[in-house]
């Protein structure tokens, strides 16, 4: 999926090459805010981030997906209807706060638009909102406003940089990924699937253009890039109640070849998807799941997804332990519960290249065996340091690989394939989401 | 589902407890011999207990579900045609290797029926096998047939807790349940959701009774039975290779009410799943939720079920949090996916009797929270210990108490309903499963 393999040495390294990534597309600003609250829900103060993305002049050339999750939060209920709109001028983001289900959600979200709105001569509809942070708690919204003004008059062209720090939430380094090409460029930042601190667990992707593409065209393609990327990753199974991914074109740039933006454009959302698990909580290894020869490209990926969200063959992952028994598991599981008719009997499978099951038998031995262990260690993001107070945290701050366990699953019957990536399960994840309160 | 509401403090009260409830019923016998061996597959020496149940005389009346995997092991693939034959005459089982797509893995099983047959008299196709254990190993032969007569030299009448010792594998304590009626007795006995040592996720379950009852009468209340207990419940979301409920009966008591006899299967079998899901791999809390005034019973179990495989959620579960949210997010995604035209606008929850979320809104405030937190501190098994080697293990070896974190989730649209059992995601889970190599 990713169509670059890099390594990083440190956190200034990685910093040094976002920094080289970061380049804002022409016609855009961004800029952020911190701000303090005290949430009503709970006793404790609190921090959040707002960050503003605008265009020099409201573009008609935008397009957004949103989650499939039946009890959405406000952001996306709004979000929906402004993606009818003729225009948009800016998206406003904040962390901390999800605002699902709270009362005046849609209410609180609405004064946040209005007010930002008014600071850059835009209408409410022109602003797209977007939450992600705890769910249940609602919008601080007097605080908030109170920010925005302050977070207008730090609107800067240049870098991107900023607003792909304001967005994150656990996640362990900001993420940006760029394509250039027609004289202009393609640049995304994610918020990947963290859930900071009590319960964020959201995915929030901005990729913005300053090549011109009509809004229907960059809708399709959106939709089309959206399912060969991001609908292909699973850090833990969870849908996010306010996911989002929103494609933003200033215009600025005339003549672009649509096919090489849309290549161009899968790329950079491919890159970001798979940062987003790279970056997943508590991920030490990500896992990429190659499905081949099946029935239809619908039967790969959901088992390929089968794979990657099994905790079992997860947790081998996790312990650098070949524990093959776990993957035929999750395989027999997903085809005897949703597709019994398909013929097994030609299943080939490998990890790392080696052949570890085929004409229905395991093929395994010793030597195999320690070449297994020695590829899952080789895609090991990070080795687990052993707390006193018995809660894991990841010791970096950076991506030191793009090295991937990789597993082909050839089901020897017909021609559809996909690819679907995911994570392993470790202590790490369990402590970010069970251990943060005392 | 459990009719009983027992609590332990010790080991030693819990075993006193299970000696009291194992008497066999007429006509069995149970025997277990334990054995060394080398796996021709890994270097270092294991241990395996065979264990023996065998009838009187051979039985017509018996019955047997099996796993759903398409990938499942040999004795599964056996089993699969001994229920055709006209009678059974002795279960044998063994754990440590479960037999699953190993190389002449289907004969290596029929070779021990064989030799268990030839001890005790019967043809080896009244012989039902079954394995748990390591998946991807083949079953040592050899040792197997050389230790099957000290196992048919213990067989004894009186209790079955041999048999209930002898099938289990990273259970943390036996599990026996029984009903008396009409003169006579149904006894089950289960391995939980253990994943014993390396790689062993299975669940087996036998019940035996006195009690005469057709063949084709036991095949139809089984099937309602499993379908009612054993499919409502979840660990960890796998499906095993191996799974297994056998029923069977020695017809010595002639006269049983048929409907008293069903409702008593039916406790049996509902005592022996809240049994495997409390002894579940890692569970500290076991979660209830119970569905109401959904479309249909199907959607119902779906949703609990999507609920109590959460992974989000049962991380807050295990941190005693009450993170709604993530209740939420799981109901959300599942409608989403999978029954996108429910009406979710009457949906209303609560969490051990407390209201926490109706009419489209969080109803929560600090008090509430408070409750919350207490009633997911009394539904905890223990308290994790955290240990100095970064490896989590459970510090009891009985079931405490009998509470559960209890979920409502009223739809409010219909009339059906459906209860499902699952567990928390902890340390001591991941720790099971991906910390038990060097």
């Amino acid at each position: 999926m990713a169509s670059t393999q890099l390594t990083f040495s440190s956190q200034e390294s990685h910093r040094a090459w976002l920094a080289s990534q970061a380049a804002l597309p022409a016609g855009f600003r961004v800029g952020t805010m911190r701000l303090d609250f005290t949430p009503r829900e709970a006793p404790k103060p609190a921090k959040m981030t707002l960050t503003l993305i605008a265009l020099d002049r409201p573009t008609p050339d935008f397009a957004a997906v949103f989650t499939r999750n039946a009890l959405p939060g406000a952001p996306i209920v709004i979000g929906r209807r402004r993606i009818e709109e003729p225009t948009l001028g800016a998206v406003i983001v904040n962390n901390k706060v999800s605002n699902v289900c709270a009362p005046g959600g849609v209410e609180a979200s609405e004064k946040i638009c209005a007010e930002t709105g008014r600071l850059l001569g835009l209408a409410a509809r022109q602003v797209l909102p977007s939450s992600t942070g705890v769910i249940g708690w609602g919008l601080p919204v007097d605080a908030m406003l109170r920010s925005l003004s302050q977070a207008a008059a730090t609107l800067a062209p240049g870098s991107i940089l900023p607003a792909a720090e304001g967005i994150v939430t656990t996640d362990l380094y900001p993420k940006i990924r760029r394509a250039a090409l027609g004289g202009g460029s393609i640049v995304g930042i994610a918020k990947g699937a963290g859930m900071i601190e009590p319960n964020l667990a959201t995915m929030l992707v901005y990729v913005l253009t300053d090549l011109a593409v009509p809004r229907a065209d960059l809708r399709a393609m959106l939709r089309r890039a959206v399912d060969e990327t991001f609908n292909t990753i699973s850090v833990d199974s969870d849908t996010s109640t306010s996911d989002t991914v929103a494609l933003i074109s200033s215009g600025c740039v005339a003549g672009v070849d649509r096919a090489a933006f849309e290549r161009a454009l899968t790329t950079v959302c491919g890159d970001l998807a798979e940062d987003v698990v790279r970056n997943g909580e508590g991920v030490r290894h990500v896992i990429r799941v190659r499905v081949e020869r099946a029935a239809n490209v619908g039967l790969a990926r959901a088992l390929g997804k089968a794979i990657v969200n099994a905790p079992l063959f997860k947790c081998a992952v996790a312990g650098n332990d070949p524990n093959v028994g776990r993957l035929v598991q999750a395989i027999g599981k997903h085809v005897g519960a949703h597709a019994p008719s398909t013929d097994l009997s030609k299943l080939r499978l490998t990890m790392g290249g080696i052949e570890i099951f085929a004409g229905g038998v395991f093929q395994l031995d010793p030597r195999k065996e320690t070449a297994l262990v020695d590829h899952l260690r080789d895609a090991e993001l990070y080795s687990s340091v052993i707390p006193k107070d018995g809660v894991f945290t990841a010791p970096i701050h950076f991506p030191p690989h793009e090295r991937c366990v990789e597993i082909v699953v050839d089901l020897g019957t017909d021609s559809a394939g996909a690819t679907v990536l995911g994570g392993d399960l470790t202590h790490e994840y369990v402590s970010e989401n069970a251990d943060y309160r005392s």
